[in-house]
């Protein structure tokens, strides 16, 4: 008998758990490189190792032991995933396409500047001169954002003069990092468009999602987006349009804002996303099973509502309590799907999320909310 | 921080994989009795024993780590449970339900004569003379079936002659088993209820759904069952009779000819069942997951379908090929969502099944019928 096909990927965190758990319906291995044996992804993995995704030594065994190597967050430095293939292993996402997803300088170059996508406004700054012209051009506040590692609102910045962005400057040369500065948009909304695509170039979009975001962090995810249709083709076109411009492989997030009634590309993520977990029990196939069979260069599966309506809230460890001691109150929500993450519950900490499919978001939002809410709190406030 | 509920399950096949898939989401450890490190939910399982379900002290071993202790095969002696219950474990399904279920003479004896409820012609035989006065009655041929044991057309033998039925009596003699005669029914349709049922008594019941059988074996689950409203609503009325009757906790699958019109009671199985295959990804919540929440006694989770139709047809292993050569061929049907076990592949061994959700049965049979046949043949035939 053949053996299961293989996926390494590297990181063990929710991504990786979900993806796990989509690979075994489908007989597919999972090996994970963990930095600890209690990450999540340990538990759902045919294979573990311990190790640091910095480390090319554990890199190229976990990929030694699978036919592909993927990834399950923004931390993997594109040189040594470029190394990692040069030693012949198959790496979706691309090594090129990763570095323009994680780096936003070289993001907006390449995007904005060569394609003439739609960005907001934009400068590379190393000097407080350098703000205060773009303070100019644009007004105060100006958007601060470290070209890389930021997520979850960390490493961006609302500065509101030039003290503050020198200290931001300061902070960043400490760190050898580059700065980007960006116009203040005045968002409308926040929308995430989720796609697939396989290395011989099949691309499956998922129907647009809002995202709400508090404190730079997503809470909910509403699909279909409650926009005009004409919007949503746009927002559905132009990621599919990034996707082969950036030859993207696995799932692809673009993360857009609506101004002015307009699109303007925020960021993009090559794995699967936070905004997609809606797609898990809310379409036909979800992305984990969607990267899973692209990264194999399988054909997709559709990417179809099951419902009029899906809302995902997310559950975060705001309050220190365990949502495990709370699930049965939160499985009392009618059609409340409810994934955990097995984590230690921390402030700000992604633990979970809660999944409605509904008649319409209205009603979805309400029962996701609530159980998620019942989750993190403890009651259903 | 507490650790995650646990579920202990004697048995280690597929469904027991997919209940430990199911009960990860909610982040449920589930523990197996596995045979052999082989078995199909080791993989799947947050702890393993490799060990006998008929012997008490690996079974008592399973059953000290969980919280509860469950089952998925029909070959577990309900005496050993009463044993695992006396040594102070939560077991569900109760022994006594589990008795019920398994023999075919107490199930018969019981829903037939205590609670009046319908089942075909029967008698206890255990002379030939006694199948000849059956036989009379009835007229020929007469089924015998083996009280324990059978399953997939095994045990169920449908004799035409004193002669065949004077062999089906010794062999049972030489195994120490009872058989019982039934009336052979002139079966118009299979139907299948599948329902969940918590310690608590709060039950959910999923729609009706026709099984279409080949000697012996289910090769298709259509749901909802194209049959008249009444006829659904009078199944889904008897299979949560049944629950209540016999206190069936976990899930419940009830097995019903449809014959002259009329509901007879075919089977009971007091577990995840192969007819359930279609929800799980054809309804809000999955056999599965409602197996985790009822036997912790959790509420359950709606069991309405994600589609107007639903089709899963399983993949058996004819042909003896390896379905896993044929995955990426079987994923290009539009909508399959496929389920493969991760065994190896011999002559009529279930080896995993498609899902579609489609407009119609008849769309969505057709194309999970292509993928099975893609996956078992290597060809869409």
């Amino acid at each position: 008998m053949s053996r299961p096909a293989r996926i390494a990927v590297i990181g063990a965190g929710q991504l990786a758990r979900m993806t796990a758990l989509a690979a075994a319906s489908l007989d597919v291995e999972v090996g994970v490189l963990a930095r600890r044996p209690t990450d999540p992804a340990v538990v759902a993995a045919s294979h573990v190792r311990v190790g640091s995704p910095s480390s090319l030594t554990d890199v190229l065994r976990i990929a030694a032991w699978g036919d592909v190597v993927t990834l399950d967050h923004e931390q993997v430095d594109p040189m040594l995933l470029r190394a990692v293939e040069r030693a012949g292993h198959a790496v979706h996402p691309r090594p090129a396409a990763k570095l323009l997803a994680q780096d936003k300088i070289e993001q907006r170059a390449v995007l904005g500047g060569r394609l003439g996508l739609p960005v907001p406004d934009h400068a590379v700054v190393e000097s407080v001169a350098e703000v205060a012209a773009c303070a100019e051009a644009w007004g105060w506040p100006v958007v601060l954002k470290d070209a890389r590692g930021g997520y979850d609102g960390r490493g961006v910045a609302v500065v509101g003069d030039l003290g503050e962005a020198a200290g931001v400057l300061n902070r960043a040369r400490a760190r050898k990092g580059r700065v980007l500065a960006e116009r203040r948009v005045a968002i409308e909304r926040e929308l995430s468009v989720i796609l697939a695509r396989s290395p011989s170039g099949q691309t499956a979009v998922y129907p647009v999602a809002e995202t709400v975001q508090r404190d730079g962090v997503c809470r909910e995810i509403l699909a279909p987006a409650p926009i005009d249709p004409a919007l949503a083709a746009s927002a559905r076109d132009l990621a599919r349009g990034i996707a082969e411009a950036i030859d993207a492989t696995g799932i692809l997030a673009v993360e857009l804002f609506v101004a002015g009634g307009e699109l303007l590309i925020n960021e993009l993520a090559l794995r699967p996303h936070n905004s997609g977990h809606f797609t898990l029990t809310g379409c036909v196939t979800s992305q984990f099973e969607n990267h899973v069979r692209a990264v194999l260069d399988w054909p997709l599966g559709e990417t179809a509502l099951v419902a009029p309506a899906v809302a995902c809230t997310n559950v975060l460890g705001e309050s220190g309590l365990d949502p495990r001691r709370h699930l049965a109150a939160a499985l009392a929500v009618p059609g409340a799907s409810v994934q955990l993450y097995g984590k230690t519950p921390e402030p700000g900490r992604k633990l979970g999320h809660v999944t409605v499919a509904g008649r319409d978001l209205f009603d979805a939002r309400d029962r996701s909310g609530r159980a998620a809410r019942t989750l993190a709190l403890g009651v259903a406030a």
